[in-house]
């Protein structure tokens, strides 16, 4: 196992923290007090400078114009860009669209790589997911209502989702539906559809006000509905009944992403925390950062932060060289543990920097709110504790 | 030790439970998503209808026009007042003005109480209290900048505070200056001045944003400055020096009001963790209250809050019955131990939820954001634990 | 709700707190290092005083010669015990003992207290209660194999038993056993039987080797056999298939007893871990209770004990004032709560002295072993945990 | 960064771990019950039987007549090993003995490898180490009372000391002692001394009781004393004054050494865990290992220590690549981290076995008792975090 990154990649690596440090980190404040959709100019202008320093989508493979980054190369870059709420964003590798990318680079056809794949890639076109529904539990992906029925040459999807983020703006949906209801295998009822948004029936109804954020754009959480919404059998991605399948196929690495982010904003609490520990003082003469509690926050949270890393780069390792079904418990077990290293980490943060740290003066109470759904999103971490524990259970059976 | 509840709380109590759900509750979704001051008009026709049913400042003895609870009394109400975040507003015993009634009634003179208590308690005006300043470490409350030098018959105030939490619309503020910069105590350094907000000098500068939200009128944290800003000498409340004294009768009391608020929005927080675990399927034909895992966060949710509910009374007694210095220790034990329990509780109600739990159709999203506060305001729950174990460890030296 | 304690009762803890430190607490480094079974003599003649004291067996009524202590009187003796290992012991009020006295007063005929009870009260003979089984799950009390066939006059009793405290060198046991196997209530299976150990087919195999220790007389934990015992009919307690009530009866309040006896060793390991704090140099001139960790321990525990006080008081309030079953569920609170307390407590004690809290030079180390038992023993936390949660969520539902 | 583990020490793991389950995993039982003295002849078969495998002291180098591996590859071997109580003594890679066998490597005179190193290698004689004083705490190497006065062509060494572990038929001990009271620098009064324990004046005074056993042999704390105790001069080790050097010296891979062991014995826990879980009926058709509550626990055991090894790996790496002093911080990153795994999958594995985890059957009790040390020796944890923190935050000063 070997974990040693390129020297190529820890190049990237220094040009992408070079221009975040400089260019990205200041827009963080406007970030956090305007509404993403003013900050799409400058965002635009932040992504042309991205592509000039041959730095665009990372992880895409080269023919399809990206930078052809393995996973375990990645790993870095997106922890990296991971430190600032707009870095994903700025390099085109923000959820949904990243995970978008993969489903259709993998499944797409040729028409739909063209029509979809393509200008997502360029930036052109942002999209979305939508597969938890308001009625049903995110953490039974296997359970859903939202019917696709074919009729003709047509699907005619009926059915309520939320939490499609991104939906506001999107050119279009890939749309999680049951298409066999009568399937035995309930893992084999439903299908991934791809949905423009401009389809008659097709109804973007709001942004669900997600811990006291309406949102905007990108940076939302859709509620759609579809209303006898009919697309041509050809948006079908991959095969039917392959819908629970592609999902999985699309979590794994995505899961990646999420953690090598997670390490991204952790590295960066971590920089905040102690750069006002060491310099604020709480006394005249005396340094937050001489307290014996603060000391044991900031050496608890780099072993935590360490420790982390560590595990999902051997997951990233994994995944590139055996396979992803290689790395399934792996990827479980970095999902809820880094998960929990955030949440700790975000919140020593905070504390730290007392009242200021409950002030959008800087990202922390940003990552505090909206990455408390790092522990539900993706399935919640009491579903992948539930899985990876029965797997292991399973070979100490006498 | 007798935490028995006279008849007539009971009674009291059983009042404000059916009025909170019937018309409050009902409120909790606008205000969610609202400014709090487009709220006023409907809010003002609430307190009117408090007024009426009798409840106005349970905290306020009846002859200055309140319901004269004790504080053991009053901790049943503010922990029913609580469950919503419209609770202590509606009742006219919200933070700060709450605290500076105390104060007035303790300190103020006759004239004081006149212009400043008579209307606040009335509801016809809102005040703030300004002590924190942003380069100075909140937890140190004998360390800071703003200063008062007396002029003739004036006081001259020169500084900058934030968290001025209600400055947005207040009438006037308790502001915390150094008076006495050479007293060789330095809990004698300061005094608190009343300054109204129309005094020359005095700005509201802004609401600092916090947790994503910048707030308005009450319900928001101003940042104001002191310029050359000078009231007469008779606004000088209590004794010159007296300020830091002052600061702690107003926060002893003032911190079981925080710990039995907390209570009331854990069990809120409870009641909807419940209410969703026993309702909400999970799969076709299981409950999310059949698992585990949800179960133990329940039961251990109610061994907590009742535990933390026992100390806070037992505090709330101490005081009504010895003293509050006798209670010293008590306060700052309840402090951190009920703020831990709160942010326990909102978690796993949270988590309990899923993604419901992330968004603005329940007051969960709320508490978790702004109620992160609790283990900061105050004093740092850090600073309450070492200032409680120095007093227990001089017990033990031999 | 009055927790306040009578005079007299003060009175006592007083004469019991002086004879402790005076007496019993320079016994404890024999007890640490010598069998119990040779330390009989010396607590023999220390039982003898306690008789002298007037505090003999005070949870026992008056009129079968004990204190007639109610239970909320009694947690506060019981806790004053529960500071030395030795302190139920000597008062009589030991486990399995207590336990068993009071199934016999409750349930025992005339013959069988004069010939069981009153030996026991008057400290005459020790007894045992074989319930758990090696092949069978502590969790599920319905669940056993040992079995007592009725045949003439006699039950006739096969089955292994473990973990039957004291039964090296008891006098007797009562053994719980299958009797009904064809009821269909699971709950009314089992009977109690009275088996004196000197009947043909019982056995004391061996003590369990329990962390390290495999123990003597009442300080043990024995693996018993019953092959082919047989006892009248006149031996079965209560009435047959009652087993498993009787066995509710005897935990609700033993519970208790255990959660006071662990508020003492908590307040004992707090003393000692105060007193170390206070007078160990870590250095030429800096005490270890100037460290911060240490300060925030002390104020953690200092909180969580006397959290965990006021829930234990509050459920024998409720028991005295109430009944048991109305204390169902706070049984259940106080049994996993007051354990995890107690298991932090102790733990960070033992951090507080290093090396020297792993020794045998206090009992510290005694307790962090035997102690861990706490969780385990009387229903395992989880089981309790899961079990007031379902009594919880039945009042949620829709 | 490289973990990937060489052929030839994969091929040694698996004959050691053959070997340990069929030899030495059936000698536990004994280890738990009897004193480690009685052992010893089987032990010594035992010892031959390693000898033979060609696997004797993996860590020593090639020319010493070891193994020669490097960290990273024993940290592999001493996993396997750290598996059973009984696995390093097996292979003479012990502590003391290997810290005591490192330091004469490094640092001793080819008459003290002579008389000392060889004969502990060969596993003829056994060593202790004797730096901890009874009255000087040991999370302050620089305070200590023991001295050694040179007088003539000797050191004359007064002083009491504990926890020499082992120091009961050791053949002689490495002393800590104040030679340079004077030094300026705190770090260089103290020097190590070689003292043979059959020098008069040398005094074994007795096993201190840890945990409830006072131990024998190789598994004992002894407490020793020196008396006008009258070595060569030549049996310094390294210079005067280097005292505190060679001790960080030595407890660096030390450090490593305990923290390998301790995953071993996380692993095995791990694997009693979950063989018990998957086997044991909690009712009639129902597996302990079904339970939520418990595959909890082995879903975060399984993160933990996935995460732990991986930070232990790190370290090892570094020092194997870099040297010792760039991994300082990451050593004590690992001490503390993993030491607080320990306990956690140690608490988890006894609380699933219910009352069979208390008992002596299996070695989960034994390290819950004696490796409650692993956060108090070599540095308290708190220390190390102290001391990682304080390093970190220097980066930050601005």
């Amino acid at each position: 196992m070997d974990f040693t990154i390129p020297f190529e990649t820890q190049r990237m690596i220094q040009v992408i923290r070079d221009f975040l440090r400089q260019e990205v980190y200041p827009l963080e404040r406007d970030f956090l007090s305007t509404p993403f959709r003013d900050l799409l100019p400058v965002l635009t202008e932040k992504r042309t400078r991205v592509k000039t320093l041959g730095l665009w989508a990372p992880q895409i493979p080269q023919e399809y114009g990206g930078q052809g980054l393995s996973l375990l190369e990645f790993a870095s870059i997106g922890e990296e860009l991971g430190r600032t709420p707009l870095g994903h964003y700025l390099f085109n590798c923000q959820a949904p669209d990243a995970g978008n990318m993969e489903l259709l680079i993998q499944h797409g056809t040729k028409t739909q790589k063209e029509a979809y794949l393509m200008p997502l890639i360029h930036g052109q076109i942002r999209s979305c997911f939508s597969m938890t529904e308001p009625g049903y539990p995110g953490s039974n992906p296997a359970w859903m209502s939202t019917s696709a029925v074919k009729d003709g040459n047509d699907y005619v999807i009926n059915g309520d989702k939320w939490f499609s983020t991104g939906a506001d703006g999107a050119a279009f949906s890939i749309v999680m539906a049951i298409t066999d209801p009568e399937a035995s295998n309930p893992y084999r009822k439903a299908s991934m559809i791809i949905v423009p948004t401009s389809t008659p029936g097709f109804r973007h109804l709001r942004n669900t006000s997600v811990m006291g954020d309406t949102g905007s754009d990108h940076a939302s959480h859709g509620e759609v509905q579809f209303n006898n919404c009919r697309v041509p059998i050809g948006n079908l991605l991959g095969e039917q009944g392959a819908g629970f399948v592609l999902a999985q196929d699309r979590l794994g690495p995505g899961r990646i992403h999420h953690c090598v982010r997670w390490l991204g904003i952790c590295e960066r609490a971590f920089e905040l925390m102690c750069t006002w520990a060491s310099n604020r003082l709480v006394g005249p003469d005396k340094l937050l950062g001489s307290q014996q509690i603060i000391q044991t926050w900031i050496a608890e949270s780099r072993a935590e932060i360490d420790s982390a890393r560590l595990l999902v780069l051997r997951t990233a390792w994994k995944i590139d060289n055996l396979d992803a079904s290689a790395a399934r418990d792996d990827i479980s077990l970095i999902k809820f543990s880094v998960a929990a290293v955030l949440q700790r980490v975000i919140d020593r943060a905070i504390q730290t920097h007392g009242g200021m740290g409950m002030t959008d003066n800087l990202p922390l109470a940003y990552w505090y709110r909206h990455e408390r759904a790092a522990r539900i999103y993706d399935g919640p971490d009491e579903v992948h504790k539930i899985a990876v524990a029965r797997h292991i259970l399973r070979e100490y059976k006498a």
